[in-house]
């Protein structure tokens, strides 16, 4: 408990004085964002706030967790797992995909950074070593850090490898590729308003602190009466969730409406890395569709406008679009809810999906539901 | 479980309604408030937006907690329980007292309205009326919805009764009366920018269900083989601060910056009395400045800023002010962050705050420390 308060509370602080740094160094360097230029108009003004914040989120994450893990060594000599630090790398790697595009960005000076060609080819490739690192390194019990089954608040159909281990290894690495792909598209689209990232970030990682810390309190190795959870590593996956909370807390004092900072591709990226891989490693990817609902339908929306946009062209219909601009948060904007109104209402939203997802994992560990 | 979902889906969606009918009907009789002559100038245009929305709060609140209370009377037979009858009685009072405040005022066409006066002895009135109920209604273990005794994280003191019944009952009451004015002021000072007072309500009763459903499932009555709680009626508690919580969530969306309503008196008066019922009635007094610190904040600064102000009137001295000015948000205000910066900044402190005090509570359980 005293870890988790490490966690959340040195994420904390260095996220809040490393962004402070950040916005210094960046301002002084002129290193401004460049704004989407088909976005609404009122965000224009926006052009030169810095961006690439996300270093900060992830910097200030691996030191939270640190801290918790360097106490917890010297306390009792515990040494981190595995789990934790793969979804730590997972988070850095994306991260540093993001930051390549972000500075590509800022050199060429236009909104547009990698081509999505090399985007895709780098996503693929950490994705992929990611999910075949997922199904290693065993502990005593023989629990790998994900399982090769799709879990819903615990694993819901039989493992892949069921379906023979060359099979199964090859649409386990399809599906895991997928979730990742899902939520780093998901965050990133969900950054286009001041505070909009961040704070659903902090509904969306705080709830698997609790999720995290109860699989860990009912862990099929701890507590064998009632419903356990068969999960490696809950508890350093709860300090990694804190960390990223106390993180986002951090980064979203400097991000908040008017905001001095973006987190950029860098933290969009990385976040989404993260949620992907505290879900799957908790066995919980359905349910996090519900936790990380907003971020959900910011990519349906943008999917659906997308969609109907070539679809109605092809058929020759006349009106366009579903929505007025898409990610869904601009289509509110121009209905005309003011910046912070979408914001906060999103927030709201979020806050809501969270709370009705812990209430589904307690409720289905109350009725010894595990699926 | 289901009666809890009950409570703040129903207090969220009815609030929600509420608010939106609210905000038509006083728009339509021009019923708006008049801001202090004496804020910040920034606030002038404020003028006019409707004011008394605290009445949707307290409405959707009753409905929210008879959803629930309902349901369970339906499904089980179980009927209501006094200390939740006591926190909406409590809520209600001061919502009215706060009513004829803001009626006042609108009736006056100015931002002052009841006499100071009339307003302390209304309040005393209701102060002492409800510390009496507390110490009655004992249950079939001789439990009372409030104890005599100054709590912590459980009874801290001996009872006040120890000094002899009639002394510890005067003494009961004042101290009662003491929290209360403290609660009901500190929100009513809070409620000064767009969303403040709504969306630090959500972080300081958000808390009390998670508490108030650990000393539900940790009552001494159900499991006294761990560290118990000697709480009347723990579970009806839990589903007062839902309905709150969804109360406040449904009044936020309309609250939130650019505010379409203000709470008014009614709203922070009946917000804090609710506050100050349910933590004198978990016997978590002491924790409550903690989770509700912000708001304890608020009412610091403002008694610092006159008390420093008087004296130096008296001393002579030549700086007269702390603050630029009180309550503290102004301050910040006045330093040069937007009133969005304020107010999400303060919800960040809100929600830290909350979650270390939810830790404490937590960790003194698993410690088995009880005070």
């Amino acid at each position: 408990m005293i870890a988790l308060i490490l966690a959340v509370g040195v994420g904390l602080i260095t996220s809040l004085l490393f962004t402070r740094a950040l916005i210094w160094i960046l301002t002084k360097r002129q290193m401004g964002q460049f704004i989407r230029q088909d976005g609404p108009r009122s965000h224009i003004t926006k052009r030169g706030t810095p961006t690439m914040g996300g270093i900060a989120i992830i910097f200030a994450t691996i030191l939270g967790y640190s801290a918790a893990a360097g106490w917890m060594f010297y306390y009792s000599g515990r040494t981190p797992r595995i789990s934790s630090i793969l979804a730590l790398l997972l988070m850095v790697l994306m991260g540093m995909i993001g930051f390549l595009d972000d500075f590509a960005k800022i050199r060429k000076e236009q909104s547009l950074g990698l081509t999505p060609i090399a985007k895709v080819i780098l996503q693929t490739v950490v994705g992929v070593l990611f999910a075949v690192l997922l199904i290693n390194f065993p502990n005593e019990d023989g629990l790998t850090p994900g399982s090769m089954a799709i879990s819903f608040l615990g694993d819901f159909t039989p493992s892949f490898a069921t379906l023979g281990v060359v099979v199964g290894i090859i649409i386990f690495v399809i599906w895991i590729n997928l979730i990742i792909t899902a939520w780093t598209n998901s965050v990133n689209l969900t950054d286009g308003l001041d505070g909009l990232a961040s704070g659903i970030s902090i509904f969306s990682f705080a709830p698997y602190i609790i999720i995290c810390f109860w699989q860990f309190l009912h862990s099929c190795q701890i507590d064998s009466s009632s419903l356990c959870y068969n999960v490696r590593d809950p508890w350093d996956l709860c300090l990694v969730a804190g960390a990223i909370t106390g993180a986002c807390f951090g980064f979203l004092w400097w991000n908040a409406s008017p905001a001095q900072i973006f987190m950029g591709d860098t933290g969009s990226l990385a976040l989404g890395g993260a949620f992907a891989a505290i879900s799957i490693m908790t066995h919980t990817e359905l349910l996090a569709i519900l936790i990380g609902g907003v971020f959900v339908m910011e990519c349906i929306s943008d999917v659906i406008q997308v969609g109907f946009f070539k679809l109605s062209r092809r058929k020759g219909w006349k009106r366009r679009r579903v929505f007025k601009m898409a990610p869904i948060h601009h289509h509110f904007e121009l209905l005309g809810w003011s910046e912070t109104n979408v914001v906060i209402r999103f927030w709201i939203i979020s806050a809501l999906l969270a709370s009705l997802g812990m209430a589904i994992f307690y409720l289905s560990w109350v009725q010894g539901v595990t699926f």
